[in-house]
């Protein structure tokens, strides 16, 4: 249906992308830029946390006036939250500088920022470093590549995927990037991911869809439980590989919705993979679900607990730790109805049957356990429900990450 | 009012308590009695966790039955959780096998587990140290020290407090002891708690204190957010000390309350200091809520925050990670009126004024962060209510202490 290629967030036609080095970090790249000279249709979530930073509230304002956008300007060393009243300013300046010199308006770019709360934004250099993106970006001496290395704080790799799609008989292109790594945790939109396509979708059916998949993908991912003020999940649309329009009722919109589903799934995995100090994937499967809504209580839950996570970091099979973070989920069960097992490329592991212990093999569990990649089924035997999460293990790389991540 | 002094559970009159080796643990205290010859009201709360170890389940009915009770017996090393229908009847042998001994009921008989889930108790060494204890506990060669060190599991040092308060003209005690201390997060009961006093309380006033004054200390404290399978407090009052019963609307019921109070946060505030790896206590307080409900959830979300556990182990001033867990409380509040200032006993800092960022010396910073005792204070501006409570950093040894538990 769809297949996987190379590209950046470029890719889809009639996109530009670049990323430099401003000022806001010491010595890494901190500012990127999307640009779409046809105006792009927009779909966009955004955190939860009542402490919303200057850019979310932005661009929450542009996606509620309904306008098609042409420019995304992001900065990271930076969230440009709890600042007051002049990150709100700082804010506005940032997409005014763009407007500028792309010769569009100001409320025709969205902006995002991420990093460090509290601090207000050098706004010399950071408007210093837009006019020079800007200047270079029509000239198309920039690419993707650096956008996506542009957005990243304390990630230790840059998050793209591109994927290619036949939509009525036309091939379009949808292309992504994210960053992570802390501050993660399922509650609507989650960290910032950004997704381009050059197919030419009705902004109201791309946001029913955003919506929609959001709530398999990034809220279905937890690195420390911690939801960020700076979250969100932007997508353009700038119909650049399509003659014809694509709405919800068309014969291929499936087509479509499987390609960008798996676009957002792909970055969802990949921040939870790099979450902050983390060794392994974790992928969490509840089934036997009275509904949709406990399974996922569940499976996040699991996903959050410290125990847990520090248990897989130790690559040790203390099993009842799951079940003790799926009891206080909030969700009825009967454990004496509960089964779980451990899974990875090494083999599978049965640890608890219609509630009663399993004896195992340490020497399998052992062997199990150090992939990089471990599933978890919790199976609650109540109904036919079920839900997968992903997140990833508690390391002392984790504590000293976020120790002394100010100074 | 009332005054701490030196003593154990077994310092009220009439309460006689000891701990020996069983051999559920290798080399360290395992098994731990208490025991009063006069009947004691009762009083109890439990986890709310979905998966109840067995012994949980049986206090409750002891407690639903209402009756009075003789002994509470407590070991450490297993959970006896997730250990199915053996799991259940191995927890009824337990009871049973002190009541024999003992003279009484096995519904007289309380039980507590802490340690691993999942595995069968070794009922054999169980037994066999119920009857040594049990043996001895009448010829008062044991001692209460013992009994707190042997409800120990992850914890680096007993935790006990004693005090006497006069209450209706004659001298009564009240003693605790409790175990933490991972596993730990405010939700109904929390951990292991045992209190004792020789004053005469009706069941049903002992039992509403409880209840209310959990809700500010046990329900206050946070190690790593998760609620155990195993919590509970249980209250024992046998009334020796006293001639008259003390009921809630006696004037000095309020006495009594404000010792039992104390009691209790004691024991929460050893928990969380001697919480899994735990390098400082952090106490939080909230004011300018709308209401206790609010703040107490935007106290709970700030203690349970990783990022703000690590900042905290790290001595790092990142304030800003304390309101963006305040945001994700599920609290509405206005971020442009927010207030917040860390002390300790080295200064105090402020570092928001109504929502604007407040300038601070980053010397000062890290001397006031270099203590053992950090005072986080948040004001809302929103309405008048407050609330408190107590939680730990997250440090390397966490991790550790959690990567390999169980082998």
């Amino acid at each position: 249906m769809f297949k996987e290629v190379k590209g950046h967030i470029n890719t889809p036609k009639g996109f530009l992308a670049g990323g430099l080095h401003a000022g806001i970090k010491k010595k890494k790249k901190d500012l990127a830029l999307i640009y779409t000279e046809a105006p792009a249709n927009l779909a966009g979530v955004f955190t939860t946390n009542q402490v919303k930073a200057a850019p979310v509230l932005w661009n929450q304002e542009i996606l509620h006036q309904g306008k098609a956008v042409h420019a995304v300007v992001i900065n990271s060393g930076n969230a440009n939250a709890c600042t007051g009243v002049k990150g709100i300013s700082d804010n506005a300046q940032m997409a005014k500088c763009v407007a500028e010199k792309l010769d569009c308006d100001a409320e025709e770019v969205l902006v995002a920022s991420t990093g460090i709360i509290g601090l207000p934004l050098p706004m010399d250099v950071v408007e210093e470093g837009i006019k020079t993106l800007a200047g270079k970006i029509t000239s198309k001496s920039l690419c993707g590549k650096n956008a996506a290395e542009a957005i990243m704080t304390t990630d230790t790799f840059s998050k793209e995927v591109c994927v290619e799609v036949m939509i009525k008989g036309e091939k379009i292109t949808i292309s992504g990037m994210s960053k992570g790594s802390g501050m993660i945790h399922p509650n609507m939109a989650t960290m910032l991911s950004f997704v381009t396509t050059d197919a030419n979708v009705a902004a109201e059916d791309l946001q029913a869809l955003l919506a929609e998949i959001n709530e398999d993908t990034y809220n279905m991912i937890s690195v420390d439980g911690d939801t960020s003020t700076n979250d969100m999940v932007i997508v353009l649309a700038n119909g650049a590989a399509m003659s014809e329009k694509l709405t919800k009722d068309d014969p291929d919109f499936s087509t479509f919705k499987k390609a960008f589903l798996y676009v957002h799934q792909t970055l969802a995995k990949l921040i939870v993979k790099d979450g902050e100090g983390a060794s392994k994937l974790i992928e969490v499967t509840v089934t036997g679900a009275e509904s949709t809504k406990d399974a996922k209580k569940i499976v996040k839950s699991v996903l959050t607990s410290s125990l847990v996570k520090t248990a897989f970091f130790g690559e040790d099979a203390n099993w009842g730790r799951i079940l003790c973070a799926a009891g206080y989920a909030g969700v009825n069960f009967d454990p004496l109805k509960v089964g779980l097992s451990f899974s990875s490329d090494k083999g599978s592991l049965e640890l608890l049957s219609a509630g009663e212990p399993v004896a195992f093999s340490e020497a399998l569990a052992s062997e199990v356990l150090s992939e990089k990649e471990i599933y978890v089924h919790l199976s609650l035997g109540t109904g036919h429900a079920k839900a997968v999460g992903w997140g990833c293990d508690l390391s002392y790389e984790y504590v000293k990450i976020n120790g002394d991540y100010r100074t």
